[in-house]
């Protein structure tokens, strides 16, 4: 990312402040630990958003969010200059105070603002393509390579993690001294996202082997971090 | 929901239309059962798209989806004509083809396109809160009631359910005749969000009892069908 020193005007929370990190670390950690990313854009009717799959590729100032698709395609049909704005979420919990006021949620999020570019070169566009691919289990060596239309068919875009903010609420609920002493409970319900048994799909034929990267996500929580920090 | 007859120009899905189902039994089941919304809202350096707590009231034509808080406040004070979209995103799983071209992830989703208005007169915003508050976990009766300046504090708006349109992917993945039988894996990886057990807050003073609507979260799928159909 480009500043060490801070984010960008736009990127900076009016309020809550506080929950705001805007650590490399803590934004790169967010976004491979989720599994999809909100991207809004805006349209002649307004702004949409769409759910779409991700990954991330670089480091420090080269560092980038990718994502592809139909999704970019009909966005990139529109002919504008794609300013886009992509959303990362986990939430990790349901924060419940002793008054519905100060209720909350425990979540890691990140947001990334900035100008979309498209990837045309088709060998960086294959690279970016298997990063997301690969995002939250790395099938891409064990499977049918993709062919040159398949690759020539999909738009890739990428966008700079420069403007990029990361937002974490943890913990307990914060009350006010006048319930303290008062007849009501409060507390965290945790939420977890695991990963379940492979289910092989009913026109398998003969019996190919589950590749061991999709074995291994059974029972996994799918929001650990699993990039070395 | 308005229309009966299928999705306004805005809602239309250019691409994956076999996968957009209009009915409003489908939309409203998928904001039931959703743990929070991403809301898109255009500024003046772009899209943003922030992870907000949300609520459903309302049925048919009069439907709409509630929002709050201070990021509310943040839009609001934009001084613009408040264009938003709300998009509720459930991720059943990770759909894995014979290539990647054809990888995909079970979900459904929700897309409401719309004009938000404020929601002002004191008893409609207090009915709102609670339903916001009561999304997840109907707590509202069981905590300490706001205050009359909290409720002053919190913007609450409504969004029209009807340019509302849901997406639903669901199943094995779908490959190619010249893969069927070639020697690579297909399937789905399920994902599931679950609540966990409530844990107290370390600040908990005397032995306050844990309400029953939260002590029957634990275990249970957090996406669930909650709303009778």
């Amino acid at each position: 990312m480009a500043r060490q020193d801070g984010p960008s005007p736009r990127t900076t929370l009016r309020r809550g402040a506080s929950r705001a990190v805007y650590e490399t670390d803590a934004v790169r950690s967010i976004l491979d630990a989720g599994v999809i990313a909100h991207v809004g854009v805006i349209t002649d009717d307004g702004p949409i958003v769409l759910p779409m799959a991700y990954g991330v590729r670089g480091d420090g100032e080269d560092a980038e969010v990718l994502i592809h698709g139909a999704v970019a395609n009909a966005m990139m049909r529109a002919g504008r200059e794609l300013d886009v704005c992509v959303t990362v979420t986990i939430v990790d919990g349901l924060v419940l105070a002793r008054t519905p006021f100060h209720n909350s949620m425990n979540y890691r999020s990140v947001v990334v603002r900035g100008t979309a570019h498209a990837i045309d070169a088709p060998d960086d566009k294959l690279t970016a393509l298997q990063i997301i691919n690969d995002h939250v289990a790395p099938t891409w060596d064990t499977a049918r390579p993709p062919s040159t239309t398949d690759v020539k068919k999909t738009l890739v875009l990428a966008v700079p993690l420069a403007e990029a903010s990361a937002k974490v609420r943890a913990g307990d609920p914060v009350d006010e001294d006048i319930d303290m002493d008062g007849p009501h409970w409060a507390g965290v319900v945790p939420l977890t996202s695991t990963w379940g048994d492979a289910q092989p799909a009913g026109d398998l034929r003969g019996a190919p082997s589950i590749p061991a990267v999709v074995t291994a996500l059974a029972g996994r929580d799918a929001h650990q971090q699993t990039r070395p920090e």
